[in-house]
């Protein structure tokens, strides 16, 4: 770092309607185009949300003491920083940019805090949950590409609450992971699996995400439903998730993940099915077909849309590693 | 929290361009119209940035654990998400917001994150700073009011570093509160002091905020100078700093505090004055008279200025309060 004045730009006498170019200015120094276009952004909209505020010194403490509550509960198993993106439409947001989905494809929704690294290889047929308590639910999918051609070996990760809607995570004294599993779909893009029929729970809500939504008079509640996370070299990472028809959140999940699309009504397993799976007969079916987007069709749409995104902010604009960046060329 | 469904507005299959209205749709329930303001702004701007940078999956996870390192390494003497809003001019702009000042009065600049709440009081003449190492200064100042009369019985906290430029909380050995006085004007304004010549110094530079810094090629340091915050009631809380002329980094501050008005060149302390206030004669004499603004002055610019910058915004506002809402009636 070059600490010598003259390459420095000289800001002085900041007031309310010069601080941001003055900020800009002391940032343009910055020698990764993209990490300077997106400090450039988030001046420029801190400033502003401050301005059109007015935001008074007592309301900018509260709210970096509720930033700083928001880092300092969050640990290796409780992603509070992710539920805060989550409940205020970020996460769902970021999702549909970064993953563009074609017509036919499966659409995204959002992550959670609740994916972990430890879930445990299960081949097709296995039992992810291992809750008692928990209804059965036999689950039959398949993953195939955009031209109805199933994927095979493609990676997938699944991961659902218990009977009492809460993760293995949020157990203090739990031996190992349960609930989740990875997958691998065969030759005909088939995998399947035994769960638990998903059930309704609220978002952690003793911590500052909590209180900012009983403030706001929101409820914490997420509707049913199965996470999966799909995985495979040339294919865009599809995080997505299946929703329980009838849930009494449908339309009101507390982080905004729910799509028509991604809501299945649960069947009932049939005699023949009960005897192919090894389950019992009447008991709860989900069957779901999944359909992945190729990575070049993914990122062909994502700088379309970026692009033409970037014609409504009236100025010239380039992509850069496939981002946006101001064209000062 | 009444959870009954009927109440509560149905939010599904949300995408890039309806998720803003949604989650305004979502938090519109809030009861308090302050918050439910502050929240609608919030959200729009942070979606807006989502939507400008088309922020990836991976830079929202990067933005994400940036939050949650700033928030870990925060604690009771480290102020980790004050020297965010410093770095980014946030904190310069919301004193400027909340502390107007009409031209004749003193202007005010950042906190910063290492005002204590454990400064021991000093009578007019007590040394503030007991490091050996430190260059002896004298201070005289008063407090007086816009019209030129003098305020008694203020409260004024003053600190500064070392001669090593770090503040007695930077030392986890510490015994005590140094470098730190509150001490209260007398019946002419007049407060004095003995301190030491404030040194450049770099604001904590080895958390995830000097991270940021050395990312965007920004040095972290803080020209020299003395911190000032002024309370008595009826007159509207001064925070403010002097800074010494000609400091190497007089115009490139890392947290954009540096105001003409409050750069001051030090004197020489004449025989007169060593005798009077019994320190060497050609010793350093730092002198400064602050103006302070009454409660009512002050609270009568924040609302014309507030009330300005909404015609801006193109909405019926009113004030709630003292701040900003919209008028819904």
């Amino acid at each position: 770092m070059d600490l010598s004045q003259d390459e420095i730009p000289a800001v002085k006498d900041l007031t309310i309607d010069n601080i941001t170019e003055n900020v800009h200015l002391i940032n343009s120094r910055c020698p990764d185009p993209r990490l300077k276009y997106i400090m450039e952004r988030l001046v420029s909209h801190v400033h502003d949300f401050a301005r059109e505020t007015r935001l008074s010194t007592s309301e900018w403490m509260t709210g970096l003491n509720f930033l700083k509550a928001v880092g300092q509960i969050s640990s290796d198993v409780r992603q509070e920083t992710i539920l805060l993106s989550d409940i205020i439409g970020l996460s769902l947001l970021v999702d549909s940019i970064d993953h563009p989905k074609p017509p036919a494809s499966t659409e995204g929704t959002v992550l959670g805090p609740f994916h972990t690294h430890e879930a445990q290889p299960e081949p097709n047929g296995g039992s992810i949950s291992h809750d008692p308590d928990g209804e059965p639910c036999l689950v039959l999918c398949t993953a195939k590409d955009t031209s109805g051609k199933p994927i095979e070996k493609v990676k997938i990760d699944i991961w659902e609450t218990d009977s009492k809607g809460f993760y293995d995570v949020q157990y203090p004294d739990r031996e190992g992971p349960d609930g989740r599993a990875v997958m691998e779909s065969d030759s005909d893009g088939i995998f399947w699996f035994k769960a638990i029929v998903p059930v309704p729970y609220p978002i952690p809500h003793d911590g500052p995400v909590g209180k900012l939504l009983k403030l706001l008079k929101r409820h914490p509640y997420r509707p049913s439903h199965m996470h999966f996370m799909f995985e495979k070299p040339g294919y865009d990472h599809l995080i997505t998730a299946l929703y329980l028809r009838d849930d009494p959140y449908e339309t009101s999940d507390a982080v905004f993940g729910v799509k028509e699309t991604l809501v299945v009504a649960l069947g009932t397993v049939d005699a023949e099915q009960a005897e192919k799976y090894g389950v019992k007969e009447g008991g709860k079916l989900m069957t779901y077909d999944f359909v992945l987007v190729s990575d070049d069709e993914a990122r062909k749409l994502r700088e379309e849309n970026a692009m033409k995104a970037m014609e409504g902010l009236g100025r010239r604009m380039k992509l850069y590693n496939g981002l946006p960046v101001p064209d000062v060329d």
